[in-house]
């Protein structure tokens, strides 16, 4: 892990810069930290890290403040990081199928999430490994994310993760569906009610499969990015009751 | 409306007894109100305001120290409240068909319920303006409570009700369904997952079927009476977000 840059926000949070290898990241701290602090992974964005800057550093600003430091990584595939074959047929299809109004297939699905997966997921605990080993970076650890099903397959398998924040929105396969029930870390998963990109049911069914014996879905109108702030806050107050 | 009886609780918290007409409530005010305070409408429970009472005086309290009044009045015949043939009926035949292990009709769920809305909602309109005639209780008010169709047709009904806390968990009569339609008050629904008694899916259509502009649905694992601490904490600042 090599910082690239530092810049210190309006609040003070510190904001680093980083790679991993090829991959971009970004690391923000609390302003004023004397004992290491509980750490929470932003979960990535397939438009990218720069496209996604401002709502990542409004989250990450709101976590500072309440003691938490916050990191991201960038997808494979995404920002700045090389376009990927499969990735981009899969998208690709994707458009296709849904401007000709043709249902979106489990092999679509399948082909545009699961490489996806599979890739990220080692990235992940790859940044969490290298995260950890900073002194200001204690513990416990919350993912908070977008892909719902790298969420998924990181609760399952990556037992430094205590607690994550999920936010419904992008197509499940049926194999993420079936790992959902091995998941038992607490969930509060957030529902906008008529996102139009999203299929309501496939996210009720998920919240469904879930193993957790603590888990809250959290449904709210206004379209994918309309999430009230009530219920940013909300989140946010789980991960205090977790992580704090 | 009169008072019938007075007792200070330990925290200070003002619990009054009263009828109104023949119908028997409870007020509860907070401890120390210098201007008038807002007003939370308990919502009833078949099962009597007696057997209640221990999670309605909990609710009470909480919602006390927020600076509300709450106040609850009995059903139309539940408690102390004289039989109703027509009801006692619709229960019988309710139980004959679950433990029969019949599919409860639609017309099972419109005699045991719409009579019951037709009846109680009148009744907590006359209530909710005795209430707002004390000079220590001003507004907004707000409606928390558990038949949620009672609920539905007072957010109708009664433009005085600014918000609403609904807790699924009873049936819910198709005409009701079309009446949530019209409903245009911010709303916070409560559902229990894994509520045996409950018909999740006909939860989830109610929802949808909120006309408001402002509606959230927070679901939670747990039985019937199982709602986790946090959730009622949620729904607590739901009314101080729009009754302060």
């Amino acid at each position: 892990m090599q910082f690239t840059s530092e810049q210190r926000l309006d609040d003070g949070v510190i904001e680093r810069e980083f790679t991993l290898g090829d991959i971009p990241g970004i690391l923000w701290m609390p302003a004023s930290a004397s004992a290491p602090v509980p750490l929470i992974l932003l979960g990535p964005a397939p438009l990218g890290l720069r496209k996604m800057y401002p709502r990542l550093v409004a989250r990450a600003q709101h976590s500072a403040a309440e003691g938490f430091a916050t990191a991201t990584i960038e997808l494979p595939g995404s920002g700045d990081r090389p376009r990927w074959d499969a990735a981009e047929q899969a998208r690709a299809e994707l458009r296709r199928v849904m401007e000709a109004g043709e249902p979106v297939s489990d092999e679509i699905v399948d082909a545009l999430v699961l490489p996806l997966v599979d890739k990220a997921v080692p990235e992940w605990q790859a940044a969490l490994d290298a995260l950890l080993s900073l002194p200001e970076i204690g513990g416990p650890v919350g993912y908070s994310g977008g892909v719902i099903s790298i969420g998924v397959r990181l609760a399952v398998v990556e037992p430094r993760i205590s607690a994550a924040v999920l936010f419904a929105g992008s197509f499940v396969p049926r194999a993420i569906l079936e790992e959902a029930r091995q998941v038992a870390i607490p969930l509060h998963v957030l529902l906008q009610w008529d996102d139009e990109g999203n299929d309501r049911q496939a996210t009720l069914d998920l919240f469904d499969a879930f193993g957790s014996r603590e888990k809250t879905l959290h449904a709210n109108m206004g379209g994918h990015t309309g999430v009230p702030q009530f219920a940013g806050e909300e989140a946010a107050r789980f991960f205090t009751r977790h992580l704090s």
